[in-house]
């Protein structure tokens, strides 16, 4: 049995590594155009920003490392030019001494990975323009901060890679703006949680610009201006790309291997593609939302290595399958952790769910134990109480609770469960019930108990047509007075009993107060007295003046 | 409708909240012994060790906030001397002016709570012994320790209270000693994970005495020595008794309410008792687990809030049921966390399951973003693969993962879900495969690819009874020099491929390593060179001097 694999980052190596457990007698062979194989793509901003102390903490194995614990032969600088499928052979071109071979396989593992998307801006291929992609573009990167010390950078993008850049520059002292194609950041969010991390970034001191992009960067060898489609201009010492990446899919291509509706390539469970005894994983292949069953493009380290094992396993004779992913993503940005994983609401409801949405505010543990708000959007399908995807912004225990959420959505979980789990508490590391757990008694009164949400810009739509609303202010009357929604009435929650007989039980009626919950309590009172309509605002007043202040999409 | 409650701690004021959220007609009133009610309990460790800044933070809520909140009408001070379920009326004394009144009810739910065990020791009258139960019992040790400057305290017992007492008082700068009974820490822990527990609890100068209980504690009015079963004497300055509690039901059983083999409360998954219209929630009612079904009783601050919120939905109208819980447990102990959920080792024996066992010890996130390691000891069912429970001890991330394993345990989930879990993943918050997917993929291999494994205790078992055994050390030299299981030959990894025919491959073999990965990798390749019999040793070199070494009771 041999086995060839192209790529030795994480799906690749991976594989290989999986292929030799399974087996003793396979001949491995791996071909890397690149320099260093196996390293944390994901460390790399952390790197540049002096993070990780050394290069080799990144790139902890090498070619030796393989052969001698794997005896897998890993040859970098090799360029695999094309793939006979006919032949069972790829041809291979060795970069160094120029050298073109065929080699054969039984099985061929297609592990490319993805490049950098290139926005077509004039004046892209100066020399402090760089795409960060792999270990060398870090040191490159890296070394032109050492050797020029710039004082400002422009950030191309806004995504995993270009917010922790903006992070990281920014910790090495210098001036950031990011600029963002989109009309928020991190595009892979609800608009109404990106607010908050726009606010987390804007904080920080860096410059925002939405729905904008690069025209051109003028300067002699070096940007140092930038010309953006808004008309506004940036001055620059380094720009960094980091518009987003497409799975390099040309070598499979060209053989013949079919392609997804993502552009990636078409792999089955197994990760065997269209074509018997090519497999592909990692960056370049497509994988498919357990949620909804289609198809969709997520590139992950998290995702590779999974991928990669599976390849690995089952070009040995294995039975791992692949299941499916959330697209489950974490970034860290200054103070705060963001993590989304299933589907945003407009997401969902693209997907035709009827869905219940709700935004939890709520501690990471007890106030009197120093505990950090976060705030959980979660979107659940009101027919089948399952839930759908969750995001969530906050300082601290966010990775947590996102990898609960997850575990429940890999089984398929409802929002009536998550109160059931017996979640581990103690005072260090949790309220009595954990904020997961309130985010399932939320959306379970909203789907079973009728206790209906109103999500703040669905408010803010209903209010800007006119509809007829009646809004209860629940909060004590010093908290009204200091700010308020236009139109609402105060009707603290303690003297609600009384003073609702004033109000219309026919009426729309939408009770709110800061986070949500005293706005629920009023809710019930309203609802248990024979009030026909009333919803309560999700996340309160609080979350209602965030995502309808200042949507301007150039913030400082 | 009129619902009577007894006690005001978690379940009652639970079962309050949500009974007026459901009803607003409702008459409900709480009778309370106490005069603080609604606390955090397990706050008061901390409270104690002045991290909980003031009393009112640990008891935010008094009888006006549910009056005013909840129209509840709270007693405190009121003593429920019996009920009488055929007159549906309870007999309440007043404790503050010695007035009797009977009082009727349609709906009644006991939450009595539970008290101390009080071991039979001679002196422990004495004015600086001191039992950690409420509020009270926190302010009295507060105060005394302000007062007299204690510099040795006493702790009897090493359950949760017990050993956050033992963290808080040393971090108040006095001496502490441990007195426990059994023959390890923390009584529901296996036994070698309760050793890494130990050596924390020691290595932060706590004198540990296992396997030995108090006769006497000697002193004039305040006891100044203790002296041990074993013959050892502590000088001390204070004692607090922590030697577990036990369900408060003597006034239910009066009533003729039927009592479960846990001695507590037997409820239904609605919290109904066996007396109709009666209802038990909190730390006076049993539970029963959701691995084996079967009754137990773990009064914990977070299922007392789960039954007092199914007791209140049930007692008007709704229909929340209690779906059994894990018995999840987590505690802060110095720089580490130590939690635990499902059944450990010596329960799932006891349950009679064939078990597989490992010994995880991973990074909570990677070593380059100064990842802290913890040990994750996991058991499953050999036959179907599930997950049957998880201890876990490390300075981060612990929390994380026990509440992943927690989820998926709810649901039934098996070892081999564990790698598919598309858990979030960045440097700053994970490896690249979670910690938990490693479990489930050392699990995997043990269960469905015969990568079978071997702990420690079971080796040093086999050692001891001078079974022929094979054991390959296949770290480097230097670390085999270092130190090495005796009879061990030293094979490393990188050369195990020509060493290995060396061997016999039909004697039963050990592979192992510091931690557990490259044992494995040296098994595979033995088992895939045919070799027969081959086990890997779970959690490695490491976890075998940790288990083996020093049984020693007493300690520091």
């Amino acid at each position: 049995m041999k086995i060839l694999i192209i790529g030795a980052v994480a799906a690749g190596t991976s594989a290989a590594a999986k292929a030799r457990r399974n087996d003793e007698a396979a001949e491995i062979k791996i071909y890397e155009m690149d320099s260093d194989i196996s390293y944390s793509a994901c460390g790399l901003p952390y790197y540049i920003g002096n993070e990780v102390e050394g290069r080799e903490q990144l790139v902890p194995r090498n070619a030796a490392f393989f052969k001698s614990k794997y005896n897998v032969d890993i040859y970098t600088g090799h360029q695999v030019l094309s793939i006979s499928p006919d032949e069972k052979s790829i041809t291979v071109k060795d970069l160094s001494s120029s050298v073109i071979f065929t080699e054969s396989y039984d099985r061929l593992v297609v592990s490319t990975g993805a490049r950098s998307v290139l926005p077509p801006i004039k004046g892209a291929e100066k020399k402090n323009v760089f795409v960060l992609r792999n270990v060398r573009s870090a040191d490159a990167i890296k070394s032109y901060i050492e050797q020029t010390k710039p004082r400002k950078a422009l950030i191309i993008g806004s995504g995993f890679i270009g917010l922790e850049m903006v992070e990281n520059l920014k910790k090495l002292g210098m001036e950031a703006a990011v600029v963002e194609m989109e009309d928020h950041l991190m595009k892979p969010l609800d608009n109404d949680i990106s607010i908050y991390l726009r606010d987390v970034v804007v904080k920080n001191g860096i410059q925002v610009y939405l729905e904008d992009s690069i025209l051109e960067l003028s300067g002699e060898e070096v940007a140092k201006k930038a010309l953006l489609k808004s008309g506004n201009e940036i001055e620059t010492d380094m720009v960094i790309v980091a518009a987003g990446i497409r799975p390099n899919v040309e070598l499979a291509r060209k053989a013949g291997v079919e392609l997804g509706v993502t552009g990636a390539i078409k792999v089955d469970n197994r990760m065997e593609t269209s074509v018997k005894d090519i497999y592909a994983c990692g960056d370049c292949a497509e994988t498919y939302s357990l949620i909804t069953g289609k198809a969709f493009y997520r590139p992950l380290g998290s995702t590779a290595n999974k991928m990669g094992r599976i390849a690995g396993d089952q070009i040995t004779g294995g039975d791992l399958e692949f299941r499916g992913i959330l697209g489950t993503g974490i970034f860290k940005i200054f103070d705060h952790t963001v993590a989304l994983s299933g589907l945003t609401e407009r997401e969902a409801r693209q997907e035709g769910y009827d869905v219940a949405v709700c935004h939890n505010i709520k501690p990471d543990k007890p106030e009197y134990f120093h505990g950090e708000e976060m705030l959980i959007k979660a979107v659940a399908d009101k027919k089948s109480g399952r839930l759908l995807g969750v995001q969530i912004i906050g300082k601290a225990g966010v990775d947590k609770r996102i990898d609960v959420f997850v575990t429940a959505m890999t089984y398929g979980g409802k929002v009536q469960d998550l109160f059931h789990l017996d979640l581990a508490y103690a005072p260090p590391y949790s309220t009595t019930k954990d904020p997961v757990m309130y985010t399932g008694m939320i959306l379970t009164n909203e789907i079973e108990r009728g206790r209906k949400l109103i999500t703040a810009e669905e408010l803010a739509n209903r209010l800007e047509a006119g509809d007829n609303v009646n809004i209860i202010d629940a909060r004590v009357s010093k908290q009204y007075q200091q700010n308020h929604i236009a139109n609402a009435v105060n009707m603290p929650h303690e003297g609600l009993r009384n003073s609702m007989d004033e109000l219309d039980r026919n009426a729309v009626t939408v009770t709110y107060c800061n986070k949500g919950v005293t706005g629920n309590a009023a809710q019930n009172i309203l609802m248990n007295s024979g009030f026909k309509q009333v919803y309560n605002l999700s996340g309160g007043h609080k979350h209602f003046m965030k995502v309808t202040k200042g949507k301007g999409s150039v913030s400082n």
